[in-house]
């Protein structure tokens, strides 16, 4: 089993990107990892900063950048002839590619050969080409902590992030696992768990959340949602893969309709909650629900609070806004039942 | 989205096969399709013999042969070099080659480079390279049974055979739908479902089993549990894309633990119906239980039919061991409910 591994520091390409949306992989990065963020690169259109050093690509390479990252998705989806020059002149002053794009690098020939010649790495972190193996099942030590959602979109990847965070500020020890392909190019490791071949799901999870200190949490990116017609099976694979002991549930306030999904509803939260504790049960029969995360973006400050109560109430966990919030209340229930 | 595709008639490749253990995979293609197999090949040394005319490549090819089939696995796990000269004078002859080998052929430059030459497919089942799509759940015509399991290897693949056969003999209008290696090399298509990227599990068998006339049933394949531990991911996915209106549930009577899976008992009977139920509902909600079929083997007459009975009893559906008894009672129970 292995993982994607990208070296730092990172070398931020913005690209020609008009607003932060395009460039929101890059805007990630910085804001998640600003440690691992040297400077940043933009083409003369570009209309985004992210207030890093503005750097060539020889001066990156001098200053020790390691990766060119693709953070952002080229205007019509298909790369510009000028950004493969620069990617190919990245190669050459000694950094590997990380790209997020659908699209393979490893699929153009002039950057194979030239990774090749160079010896850098052309990594698309949507792709996954190591070794897999299936899963286990078996118990394992240390702590891990899993976002499950109502459906894609509703801030797992944040929550989780801002959950591994609140956790090494207090000294926790505990690692944030990736398994998306903005999470990896946050992370710089991951592994993107619905691009790999499905008999291997739960496999790849056991193998990217080893056996670990007792005092160590795993806080696993989640992905999907048990109940979307397309994604339950990479939902379930994670699940029990994981074999989390605590589930935090992920959702948009006032989301009714899956998202792109015609004629499937939000689930009940008490379904949510009881289905991913029944199946999460058959890996690891202590898994317990360990919070609630809300993006209640659409709510004013009266209406979110209000709703935040009522779940909490009715669930018996803490309940918060990752951005409104922060996540202190469930961290701290997690520490109080230690 | 499309399927693995065999031309048939096959030529049934028995190599040096010293029982049937071995050659199972080419025991079950005659015993299911016989009008698919024109002859048989064997080695001085094998101790198999399907009745089949003994056959050389070219006698093949001549009568009309499409497909030479490795219908087993060569001792030692990897191809002899001899072999790999047969399957070259296959392709020479006209003839596809079709390997249910875990090793790739497409991965031996020898026979890539024949291949080429000739236009011959190389066509490996375990593996799937074709176009993909994600599911949409959405709802469509035609009705479809699936298997699903109490564990891996409990008889999904025969009991929906029987059940497809029974359904043709009736004149019922019904296709098979094969999700694993050996049933694609028997009905001589489908797609391998644990070989695909976990995104598409539920699309691609929306793809596998697509609208059809109200009156004709797809009888799909199952693969795994929605309790086994490694594998539940896949089993989900198809669930999910099946949007299956009947469920039969099959099971090896005596197993009390999960085959290879340590600390891993097989579930009761009632959270198994009730589990593949609730999650089958997800995407049709008229999905139903349709029957049990059990792997009775290792029971005498009166245990087997004891046992049946009490099930029936309990779930209200018609018992069988495709084997012992045949499938006609779940037939029945289907017609019936029309």
């Amino acid at each position: 089993m292995s993982t994607i591994e990208i070296k730092t520091p990172y070398l931020l390409f913005l690209g020609d990107a008009e607003d932060f949306l395009m460039a929101k992989v890059a805007k990630g990065i910085h804001y998640w990892r600003p440690e691992k963020c040297l400077g940043q690169m933009r083409l003369p259109q570009a209309k985004v900063d992210l207030g890093l050093t503005e750097m060539t690509i020889q001066q990156a390479a001098d200053a020790g950048a390691k990766t060119f990252v693709l953070g952002l998705a080229p205007i019509g989806g298909t790369l510009p002839a000028n950004w493969i020059g620069l990617l190919i002149e990245a190669m050459e002053a000694g950094m590997d590619i990380a790209s997020g794009l659908h699209m393979r690098l490893n699929d153009i020939p002039d950057l194979v050969t030239v990774a090749k010649r160079t010896g850098q790495q052309l990594i698309d972190v949507r792709h996954y080409k190591g070794q897999l193996e299936c899963g286990t099942g078996l118990p394992r030590s240390g702590q891990r902590l899993l976002a499950v959602g109502s459906d894609c979109c509703v801030g797992k990847m944040f929550t989780t992030l801002a959950i591994h965070k609140a956790m090494q500020e207090r000294g926790i020890k505990a690692t944030f696992r990736a398994t998306g392909q903005t999470g990896i190019l946050i992370e710089g490791s991951g592994i993107p768990i619905d691009a790999i071949i499905s008999d291997f799901t739960a496999g790849a999870i056991e193998g990217l959340t080893p056996a670990n200190d007792e005092d160590h949490w795993d806080v696993i990116e989640g992905q999907g949602s048990l109940f979307h017609p397309a994604y339950a099976g990479v939902s379930l694979g994670l699940l029990h893969g994981a074999q989390a002991d605590v589930l935090i549930l992920c959702h948009e306030a006032g989301r009714t309709q899956m998202d792109l999904m015609e004629g499937y509803a939000i689930p009940e939260f008490d379904d949510l909650i009881r289905v991913n504790l029944e199946m999460g049960r058959m890996t690891n029969p202590n898994i317990r629900l360990g919070g609630i995360a809300l993006n209640t973006s659409s709510l004013s400050d009266d209406e979110a609070h209000s709703l935040m109560q009522d779940y909490a109430t009715r669930y018996g966990v803490p309940v918060v806004d990752p951005v409104r919030t922060g996540v202190d209340a469930i961290v701290d229930a997690l520490e109080a039942t230690q």
